[in-house]
């Protein structure tokens, strides 16, 4: 199997994980709303995983909000807003390099009369804080960036705009998809109203997300149904996937207990191989302010998505998000970051595990090194 | 742990389905929109399954949207197809017995300036044909009626419904959640345009339903992002809980090949045997028009939730919906049927699934005739 560094894409589940998913699936079959044992049992193992999860992002517990993906979380933060905020606080700022997951229901509050302000990012692909509050005005219900991009893995300074945004009523939401359990994260540390994590991308099962909201936010419900969630998502409660989130949450406050320096210590390791071997190697995204597993690196004369193939027996890795992976065009994030089409087309992301032997960075290290130093044979 | 006789609340998962996923959870983890191999098994892996669940219910595997839960896939069906009616087509047909996940997106749309009427049931708990479409006229976007009720298990002519609204362009959605793993379903013989199941009803997980869509039909996703299931459904697919799905499907598929009869068989043997210990035993939904694994029967003098909390440490079963377990006010369902309060406030819903041992029933049955008898000691 290739060497896998695309743990932005994914993350392959966590062993603690798999084996608690696994029992639940097994002997944690009850609805957890019955009023007999198997419920019980199950709406006791659906608590537990709760906390875990809360603890991670320094949450309160019944400030969470389980969907089947982050997102849905995404969505539920901008269409749950939109559907309480009043007629006249109609308009809405996001980055410039956020999700479609978060773009593309801005797009649709668009069609729907409101209005939208897309703030630029620097060639690190950062917001400034002053850009941002700059296009705050008295009716803006939310602003909507991003905790940490999926491409470049650039961290953007929401505890700054929560700041300047303290005391009015505009609502700060983050997607924190990329940064939970590779970064540590708190919600009150951050000063967000809401904020999305994704279970699959720190080793928690597919088809499981959660949305923070602070208590007290105006926000209503955009899925019908009976009143699971505080009301704010109806459906069963997917136990095992949840038992499966609060393990995932468990193994990362563990590791990030003691820093991020392991997972640093690998991307670190992978950028030092490949910069010797390839003159020209052109960092993208923000040196310091970045996920410590992300490296995202244009190669000199080559296209990103060629050289990849060239390696695809050896190295796992993508050009950019995994959502877009069958499409040629440059990535619009680079692009919002201003690089030229050729460095644009010439980028691969890198994204390393927790679990990914350094071995492995090296094989990959070194087979990106051939591929690029075959690409004009 | 008590005898599990509330399979419509929802159903452990089969052993199948918990070997099938917890190997996807090891192994299975790649990205499916990732070119590279570990993404690539895992589009096989739900390509495989997708199939099977789409051979389930004779559906074109293109059909299928999989969703998060079967709430989630009734209001697609409904809010999706709402979104892309025309403004002069703002009416909606539903019966009085909808489970709240079709309910509840309906009353949104009255508040969105839609008009809706709702057909009532008869005292088994049917819509009668001639009714509905009396409720039909031509600005009419959609008919909504179950296939299966939750609480009675009483069956609606959809395929008659579907045969007069033929030719017409109102739409046909039918929420199967109960029906699919049951009795046999096939999207055409019941010429629906949509249909709804529900994983956790049918042995799979928790967390995964899917919703069919026949090819053509106009609908909008409710849900934004990345362009994942055709468009309609964004969100990183949920391998594992897909590929459980598939197992599901192929066991149900096999159960089903040779009848309902060892289901039926089952339920049976519990009616007969409560039948003999308790005079007076009323049968509420329909004899015949009816799942094969539903027995919703009014106790004689005593209130159902008295009776549960009497056995609850031999027999978990329930009043009514998990949903609203919690409620003590009588069925909704049964009030629809226009069942006296004293007979509502006296049903259990006892709802038996293929494994369960013929000892359990007559366990069961004898613990609920015990504590019928003891009612007034």
């Amino acid at each position: 199997m290739p060497v896998y560094l695309d743990h932005n894409a994914t993350t392959p589940v966590a062993g603690p994980v798999v084996a608690a998913m696994a029992r639940a699936l097994e002997a944690c079959y009850g609805n957890p709303s019955s009023p007999y044992r198997q419920g019980q049992e199950a709406a006791a193992q659906l608590s537990t995983a709760r906390e875990s999860v809360a603890r991670l992002i320094g949450a309160n517990v019944d400030s969470l909000v389980m969907t089947g993906c982050a997102t849905e979380a995404n969505n539920l933060a901008l269409l749950g807003v939109a559907a309480a905020a009043p007629a006249n606080r109609r308009h809405l700022v996001v980055s410039a390099v956020e999700h479609p997951a978060v773009m593309e229901p801005a797009r649709h509050l668009e069609t729907q009369g409101w209005e939208l302000s897309v703030v630029p990012v620097d060639a690190a692909g950062r917001v400034a804080v002053d850009e941002v509050m700059a296009t705050v005005r008295p009716d803006t219900a939310l602003v909507s960036i991003m905790l940490a991009n999926n491409e470049v893995g650039t961290l953007q300074p929401l505890a700054e705009i929560a700041a300047r945004l303290a005391g009015s009523a505009t609502l700060l939401h983050t997607d924190a998809a990329q940064a939970v359990g590779k970064v540590p994260v708190d919600v009150d540390a951050l000063g967000v109203d809401l904020l999305t994590l994704a279970g699959h991308k720190f080793q928690a099962s597919k088809g499981i997300g959660a949305l923070h909201v602070r208590s007290g936010t105006p926000i209503r419900r955009i899925l019908f149904g009976a009143g699971h969630e505080h009301g704010l998502r109806p459906g069963t409660e997917n136990v095992p996937a949840i038992v499966g989130l609060g393990a995932a949450a468990e193994l990362a406050a563990q590791r990030l207990a003691t820093g991020v320096g392991e997972l640093q210590a690998r991307r670190d390791r992978l950028h030092e191989h490949l910069r010797q071997g390839i003159p020209g190697l052109a960092l993208n995204g923000h040196e310091t302010y970045r996920l410590p597993n992300t490296l995202n690196v244009s190669f000199p004369g080559v296209e990103g998505r060629a050289l990849l193939k060239a390696v695809e027996q050896a190295v796992a890795a993508s050009v950019g998000s995994a959502c877009h992976a069958d499409q040629a065009a440059p990535s619009g994030v680079l692009g919002a970051m201003g690089l030229t089409t050729e460095r644009a087309l010439g980028a691969v992301r890198l994204s390393v595990g927790w679990e990914t032997p350094l071995e492995d960075i090296d094989r990959a290290a070194e087979c990106l090194i051939q591929a690029w130093q075959g690409r004009s044979a």
